[in-house]
């Protein structure tokens, strides 16, 4: 592993660059722009598991290009053994983050075309062939995605957006800040106010980090001035990202996006989700979701400072769940689904078939 | 000034002693429970400035003290003259916070007083016993204010409370936080879940610290987790303090109460407000008010960790204004004001007389 730094370089969170995995350091934002490489799909791993690396998309590619550099470690020299080795480094790689759908569904993918090569050399160009599409693939889903979304939003708009769903969540472009992008590159002049988004402060460190590095109009936010921005007219629609949508078009993401959304309609704002066509769970029933609780550390604190006193209960839920009756449209590679969702996300998937 | 920490002593957060001023010094909890004694005015203004000392009747009765200090410290040879320090005093004091009713108040009754005095030794006398009963009466009011709110409350209530409007915002008690504790003192088992409060972090800091400290079942949140934990049935009740309300209701209060509101309101949660008449301006118009704008460094870091790009703009409003139709009653030393407001208030005053 070796450490660039250089802040001139463009967003692009994971990328396959003569046979290494390239990323932005995360957990170094937003204080340094800093870029690791890995030529061991171990330290892939580690960089999953410690938050190197987060954000659904991002996660599954970096996956699959731990998978593109286990196939170059191997020393098999037969197909049976390079398979085998291939396991052992999925197995390796799926147990950073075990709920990840994205990680699984990059892993899988990679493990399945490996099995129809024929020879070890087949075999290697096939992993890192589609490893480095599918890198390509997110990128190219969330700008048909960002330009679907871009007409939703007017010259002038100000958009409100919490939590990252942005290049750093994805291998660049973003979802919800995709949109956004999308809607500049069409030449409107438009505005971001992002939420800070406590307590892991995506919204502080990540979005706003990025919209100010790509020479965006951004303002940041405590969570508790959502109602206040909104009632004093600074907002004129809302955009964020999904980590999981039901068929019904009940909208998982990040903890404080269904207040943001209640407060959009209390003020007649519409509120947009973007999320391509593999984050909608066409199973799931909304009740029977899981919403991930995770350690009082995060809200107790924020890094040497501790903000509350010792062995305090804390309630910290990761996500929040929005109802349909709060969204206005969900934005896809593929469409925008309008109310009711039910039909239309089932159009969705039928256009895609 | 001398610093005095101990942790064993009470909340008492202001108190007149030997002629000196002192306070618990917030900025220091929850780490410290550490006191701060001036002997001069202008150490009181920069302690409510910085919020050494906060909360609106807290300040209100702080600034009754830093004019008790200014007329010790004034070498005026006539009663014109220190009529005259007084009002410099007065508008050194006054120019620290703009939107808390309570510190005018506080203020011109001292200012008030001061002027009946026929002699200097009679201004000095009068202004400091004052000033003492102010305090005095503060504490009655929270006690009496508690008790009125208390039966709005019920056995096994979980009790939701934003930013701190406890001892900590008061001489001692409590105004929303008095109205928890005398809920308990009339033998009704209530718990109680603090927002964090960003940016200041008074809900962690104070209330969580306050509430833990007096034998209280508290637990914390995120302030993005308000909306999770009234879908998910774990708030009863709601009760936040007051900085100002107007006459047809409308409630001036910590950034992020009017979205706290909202989301009670979705889901059938009683919303309360609990603030002494001297909280209430029977002058200005809702529209009238204006909200005090704090630096943007309060929102990009929490102690020395940065958690936002450098120069960013920020949007970091101290106040935001709740509605009428949110709100299910006003909790007041006279007792509760409920809808319609402009007429239940009037009544309250009338009480007074």
């Amino acid at each position: 592993m070796s450490q660039i730094s250089n802040d001139m370089k463009s967003l692009r969170t994971v990328e396959w660059k003569n046979n290494k995995v390239i990323m932005i350091d995360q957990t170094k934002l937003p204080n340094e722009l800093t870029f690791v490489e890995y030529d061991d799909f171990n330290q892939v791993a580690i960089a999953i598991k410690t938050l190197v690396v987060r954000g659904a998309p991002a996660i599954g590619v970096s996956g699959a290009f731990g998978m593109a550099l286990a196939v170059l470690q191997s020393e098999a020299k037969n197909k049976d053994d390079l398979i085998n080795d291939l396991k052992k480094a999925k197995e390796i790689l799926f147990a950073t983050r075990p709920t990840a759908v994205n990680l699984g569904w990059g892993l899988e993918k990679i493990m399945t075309i490996a099995q129809t090569g024929n020879s070890i050399d087949e075999i290697k160009e096939l992993v890192i062939s589609t490893a480095k599409q599918m890198a390509e693939e997110d990128i190219e889903i969330n700008k048909t995605m960002g330009k679907n979304g871009s007409v939703l939003f007017d010259d002038n708009d100000t958009i409100m957006t919490h939590c990252n769903a942005g290049a750093l969540a994805t291998v660049a472009y973003g979802t919800a800040l995709g949109v956004i992008r999308a809607t500049k590159e069409s030449g409107k002049n438009v505005k971001v106010i992002a939420t800070e988004t406590r307590p892991i402060q995506q919204g502080s460190r990540l979005t706003a980090f990025e919209l100010k590095h790509d020479g965006f109009d951004v303002s940041l936010i405590p969570d508790t001035a959502v109602g206040y921005s909104m009632a004093n007219g600074l907002v004129n629609k809302v955009v964020v990202g999904a980590d999981r949508i039901v068929k019904t078009g009940h909208v998982f993401n990040k903890i404080g996006t269904y207040q943001v959304a209640t407060m959009a309609k209390q003020h007649g704002i519409p509120f947009y989700v973007a999320a391509p066509l593999s984050t909608i769970d066409l199973e799931s029933k909304a009740e029977d979701v899981i919403i991930e609780m995770r350690k009082g550390t995060e809200v107790t604190g924020v890094g040497d400072t501790k903000t509350a006193p010792d062995n305090i209960n804390v309630i910290n839920p990761a996500f929040d769940m929005t109802p349909p009756e709060l969204i206005a449209g969900i934005i896809t590679e593929k469409g925008v689904a309008q109310p009711p969702f039910e039909e239309s996300i089932e159009k969705l998937f039928e256009a895609n078939k």
